[in-house]
């Protein structure tokens, strides 16, 4: 019990260590923050970069509104204090899965630089990619995969990114990402080459 | 660009599962979560385990107040309502990290059975492992490394768990831990036990 006690009162912040992590996983851990309008393209290059990584042996996580709306912010709406504070808790969480050791992938809207730039502040040196995944408002709203470009139209959404609430670009992304005109392998594969020459990753075998 | 589009329209949840995730880190994904008074050996615990795991191979996460009340929850007092959006918050943190295929141990006193319940409720079955860090309330007292007791006593901190607010036991914990008559290695033991004989992680080499 003294044994206990004096472990409590010398705080360790973890017996496992960033390097113990990087050495046991063989990477190292990041969060890759995808940011651009609805429908450009985030989720579904999250989902293909999460697999090749996974293919590779390296331990990776997609964080979007499919597990984060319903769960963790299911508490919040689209108002500009509540879209802030939506980015705020997943900038947290993104940090937390760094701090694990995982590749982190973040596929959300996150429209105002503002907030990435809070959720980049928080985060050690290289440890923040910001990916802007860049297409044509008239491309998004083409492909209209949730018919929410549509209804935003027709006034029945509210504050709709690229419609009815501003979104602004990154002026210095680690990454540039054109879904018009690339194929999603090549969006991947951009994405890994950078992970490969900054060395968070191994080059694939 | 119609290929991206079909993506979008058939929504895929994830490209890698659940099985293949177990497949490539050699073992499940579950959370452990503690609860127990202040200062019963939440933290130390949780520490020395993940250690213990990691040594395995196992990826394994702590989460705590030291990581989760200064970033995440850092809007959040101590009143009931404010332990409650805690403590929900934490279950959703909680289910992610075991969705992305770590072991994911919690360390906070989640004084309230209706709280825990609900984050072993949001996961699957068997996801959930309850750890009961049972250990008296003089006892903890006595040990109070952060003299949080004596504050409390002092009236300095209100609503302050064991004292002036109420901690709810466990009714059906799976692991109960006394940590005023073992010794940490045997209560790190106790666990590892069962994560073994119910398949969660490989024996020991």
């Amino acid at each position: 019990m003294a044994n206990l006690k004096s472990k409590h009162v010398v705080w360790h912040p973890g017996a496992v260590t960033k390097a113990d992590r990087e050495t046991i996983t063989g990477h190292k851990a990041c969060t890759i923050w995808m940011t651009g309008l609805p429908a450009s393209g985030k989720s579904t290059l999250a989902v293909a970069l999460e697999k090749e990584l996974w293919d590779r042996g390296v331990h990776a996580y997609v964080l979007d509104g499919d597990n984060i709306r319903h769960g963790l912010n299911k508490d919040l709406g689209f108002s500009p204090e509540d879209r802030n504070e939506n980015i705020r808790r997943i900038g947290e969480v993104a940090k937390l899965f760094t701090s694990a050791g995982v590749v982190n992938v973040t596929a959300f809207i996150s429209p105002y630089r503002a907030d990435r730039d809070q959720a980049r502040k928080i985060m050690s040196d290289g440890e923040f990619i910001e990916v802007f995944v860049d297409c044509p408002v008239e491309v998004c709203e083409q492909r209209d995969p949730k018919g929410h470009y549509k209804k935003a139209r027709a006034g029945e959404i509210p504050e709709f990114t690229g419609i009815s609430a501003p979104y602004e670009p990154p002026l210095n992304p680690e990454i540039v990402i054109h879904t018009d005109r690339e194929a999603e392998a090549q969006s991947v594969a951009t994405i890994l080459s950078y992970l490969e020459v900054k060395g968070y990753v191994p080059p694939a075998r």
